[in-house]
Order: structure tokens, then C-alpha cells, then sequence
């Protein structure tokens, strides 16, 4: 056995943890995320963190795997970050600073959605698949793609931003990449409030859901009291991502497909507004195809940093 | 350098080529599929072939990487089909018959249409490409995606079926998989001979497409002579095209797209039909993904089916 460490960089915190080769996570904790100076502090922190650690846990280099970090950001196959707003940074060669940082350490970068995906992979909701897709429902909707037990980063390092799969031609409203259509505009947090939003402002029987705050939490709240708008709401959100996630699995041929992210927590209720239009909609070998909800929570993405280490 | 033979099973012939693992290819030639009895004798045929070409070129087992095969069916990550329609097979593990056919020779085992795709990568369009999509517009669409200069195979042999992404939810006539806006039924050949026919049937100016046999072929030789009704029948195959081309690199993150199949004879003028409506809808971060033709024509199986010894 030996150690590794996963590291995942938010725009305020970066979560780390300390983790056996084979899974076993011993301790997790959090840094703060001095993006100040253009982020030039953000990775000498770390390796200050990871270096404490060893010393109160005498771990020695010869005891480590190495560490891996996930990023908001497309990260090449080199593990270099052409530009990262959250955090200040401009182009950065995260790799090779992180081994200089850390002589002797084996260092790996990955985008925080795809490392997110691993950590699943590894520990949560697709143990024991090689093949996957996760989807991530926050502010936004992100993913990683999993192949043969890789992460599939792609040529420019934005494998798997299945946000921007275009859903709907018909859309007249711009996306925040700047085009028209993408599922992130109806299937994430900010997607279902809006179609909500939409809803509400066409005739429509009563509502618990008139004069609330409306969010995807309100609108799965709903739904869970029998609300019939609500409902149809959810379904609209259902139809927009089991359909794009038809598509994407006869591209892949996913063994099974996590959801996770914020809009996750409406719990398996969630579940059979995707699966109906997905199996609608899906190519017949992929009809076993299992839509399943994400179990790590926020650690998802330590342990698919540390896993990026085997 | 050691030899390897690449074989690439159809309805009819089976293609076979000997190659140097370096990437020469030294000798092609056919032998005919015999699916009488279910196929029972494709496999031994092939075997017969391999040694007696051994024998003739003086190759013993061990110059031998290995044999390559492309067969016309889904096919598991341990060389098994389940079912072969063309060729009559049922359930077949055809990785372990053929190493039992030849002796301490490896064996390896890929869906066709997944298979040129590796050798379009390997000595084709996709030369030097590691994330790369093939698409084949036949009878039918297929395609192969490769990442990390790996095949995506997938949980059930069904990787890259891209022929199914449905890309008009609108759509009312049904495709051969029984599911409706299937790809396949705008950008193959029968698709583009469908889309001609549709037209055709609706008030249009004079065309020289009247009273000819509608087909791939030509719609594109009437585009060519700058045929106004041809051209607006080519963007609407494009824009299909296009934009589930757009759908797949947001997954995917190719750095080459890979065009072949009967379709593409049309040469170099089919090529902006599929790149504006391309540019339209793609994501900004593979905007640079380019389109190229395939070319390697036939080849392209027996070269994969090659590839994927090494």
C-alpha cells in the first residue's frame, strides 16, 4: 500500500484528503483559495498542506504515489491550464510546478467535472464500471465521460462539457457560452428555474409553486406534494436531459450514468423523469443502460483526484 | 519488426492484408464469406488463408504479432458477437476460435465500422490524431471514436453508433431501428436520396434531379453543376450533419473528424455543407476540430483490424 493525495481547487476552498492506493480515505480537510496575485499562492499552499501532512503521519516520499489535482478549468493531457477565472490563473504548467513544489512527487491534473466522475467511478456510484457518464446538475451542468476506467479529456481538454450539447434548435434565448439550445439552459439548477419562471408566466391551473422563489428545490419540493404545474415542469427537464443523455450514450455506450450536483439532492424522485424519455428515446443496445444518482457528494472529486494517481 | 494480418469480414468477401507492425502494408487480397451453415467455415477460412500466406512468405510464429478482425457486428471488450446477421453467426467467441485456429497467435477482435475508424487513425485522414470520430455515410451511417488512440467499444460492443443520435424530434417516418430522427435518416446515402425525394415531391424551380434516379451520387453531381434545388437538399443533409457532428465533439473533444463511406466519393465539395452548419453549433473550445475526408477507401478495415494488434 501506499499513499496518495487528492486535491480539488474551488474558487474558495480547496478540499483535500489522504487516501490509500487501494480507497481508503483517512482524513479530509480544507485550505483556503487565495486567488489574490493572479492565484500564484494557490499551489505553493498546497504543497505546504500535502507536506504537513506527511510529517504528522511520518510519510515518507518513498511511501507516496504521488498526488493529483482537479481544476475548473479544460486541462490538456499535459496537465497544463491554458486560463482558469475562478482562481486568477492565466497559462499554467500545473504539473511540472506542482513536481517542483514537491521533489519526487508524481503530480496529475485533470478538470474538476471529469476528476468528479472518477471519484465516482472509484468509490461512489460506478464502482466497478470501466464505462460511465457522470452528469453534473449545478449552476451549471458539467460531466466527464469515462472509458475503458479513463477520463476522456479529448484534444483540447474539454472532453465531456455536455452542458453545451445542443437540445433544442428552437431556442431563441443564448446560452451564457454564447450559443442557443444547450441543455445547461433547462437542465441545470438555474435551467429548471428558468423554465419554471416560463411556466408560471402562461396560463396555468393553480400552483403551489406562485409567489415562491423559484428553484429547482421549490420545484422538486412540489413535485413531491403532487403539484400538477410542478410536475410538468419536471418533466420538461426530464424530456431535454434523458433525451441528451440517449444521445450521448450511443456515442459511449455508458454501462451506467450517475447524476449528481446540487439538483441531485431532490433524491430518487429525480430519476423516472429522466429515464421515461431516455428509454424513449435510446438506441436498443443501450437500453440496460442504468441512470443512477451520485453518492459521494462533495468528495467526489479528492477521490477522483487521488484516483488519477493509479 | 514483426508482421501482423488485418482482416475485415463482409456479407460477401473477406478483405485481408498483411502488414509490418511498422505500418507497411505488403500484400491485400479477398477470399469469399461462406455464411452457408450459419458461417460455420468464415473463421477456419481465414486461419487457411493466414497460414498458407505464412507459409508463401516464409513468416513463422514468432515474426507474428497477430491477427486483426473487423467484424460486421457489436463486439464485447473479449471478442465475443452475439449476434452477426450478415454472416449468420449466433452467439460467437471469435477471439478464442481463431487463437484455437492458429496456435500462439493473438488474436483481436472489433466491431468494422470502429475498426476503420483505427485505420483511417493509423495510416489514413486521422494520421497522428489521437481523439479523432469517423463517420461512414453508406447505406447506412456508422462510425468509430477513438480516444486516446483507443477505440470506444463501450459496455455492450455499441460504442459509436452514431447513425442513431436522433437529430429531429419532429421526425415521423421511422428509421430501420424502429426509433424516429435517427442521423441515418438524413446523412446517409438512402438518407440523401429520401431528402431528395421529399423535396422533390414539394412546389420547386426546374432542377435537373427531375426525372433522374434519386441518390446520393446524384444530388451531389447536380450540386456540382450548381443545381439550386441539389444544393438546398446538401444543406439540409449538412445541417443535420453538421450539428450532430457539433453534438459529438462537445463529448468527445476530436481533434479530426473523419469523413467516408460511398457518400463522400462526392470529394472535396461535400466537405463546407458539413463544416458551416459544423461552426454554427460547436461549442467555442473545438472550434478548431478540423474536417477532413477519409482516405483510405476500403482499406481502411484491413488497416484497422491490423492496428489493433499492436
Amino acid at each position: 500500500m501506499k499513499y496518495c493525495f487528492g486535491v480539488d481547487i474551488g474558487g474558495t476552498t480547496v478540499k483535500m484528503g489522504l487516501f490509500s492506493t487501494e480507497g481508503e480515505l483517512f482524513e479530509k480537510w480544507e485550505i483556503k483559495t487565495r486567488t489574490e496575485n493572479e492565484g500564484k499562492e494557490v499551489l505553493p499552499d498546497i504543497a505546504a498542506s500535502v507536506r504537513s501532512k506527511m510529517e504528522e503521519k511520518g510519510i515518507s516520499i518513498e511511501d507516496m504515489a504521488g498526488v493529483g489535482i482537479g481544476v475548473p478549468a479544460p486541462v490538456s493531457e499535459e496537465g497544463i491550464v491554458k486560463n482558469s477565472a475562478n482562481i486568477g490563473w492565466g497559462y499554467k504548467n500545473v504539473k511540472k510546478e506542482m513536481e517542483e513544489l514537491l521533489p519526487g512527487v508524481c503530480a496529475r491534473i485533470g478538470n474538476d467535472a471529469n476528476v468528479a466522475a472518477l471519484g465516482e467511478m472509484w468509490l461512489g456510484a460506478g464502482k466497478g464500471c470501466s464505462n460511465m457518464i457522470m452528469v453534473t446538475l449545478g449552476t451549471g451542468v458539467g460531466g466527464g465521460v469515462i472509458c475503458h476506467g479513463q477520463i476522456i479529456a479529448g484534444a483540447n481538454g474539454a472532453g465531456g462539457e455536455i452542458g453545451h450539447i445542443c437540445v433544442n434548435y428552437n431556442e431563441t434565448e443564448k446560452c451564457g457560452c454564447g450559443k442557443t439550445g444547450c441543455l445547461e439552459q433547462y437542465a441545470s439548477a438555474t435551467g429548471i428555474a428558468r423554465l419554471a419562471k416560463l411556466r408560471l408566466a402562461k396560463p396555468h391551473e393553480k400552483t403551489i409553486l406562485e409567489g415562491k422563489n423559484l428553484s429547482a428545490k421549490s420545484v422538486f419540493d412540489a413535485v413531491k406534494k403532487g403539484d400538477r404545474i410542478a410536475t410538468e415542469i419536471a418533466e420538461e427537464f426530464g424530456a431535454y436531459l434523458g433525451h441528451a443523455l440517449a444521445n450521448m450514450a450511443v456515442i459511449t455506450d455508458p454501462e451506467r450514468i450517475v447524476i449528481g450536483g446540487g439538483v441531485s439532492n431532490a433524491g430518487p424522485a429525480l430519476l423516472p423523469f429522466i429515464e421515461k424519455p431516455f428509454q424513449e428515446k435510446t438506441f436498443f443496445a443501450n437500453k440496460d443502460t442504468k441512470i443512477v444518482l451520485a453518492t459521494l457528494g462533495n468528495d467526489a472529486g479528492i477521490c477522483g483526484a487521488a484516483r488519477m494517481i493509479l
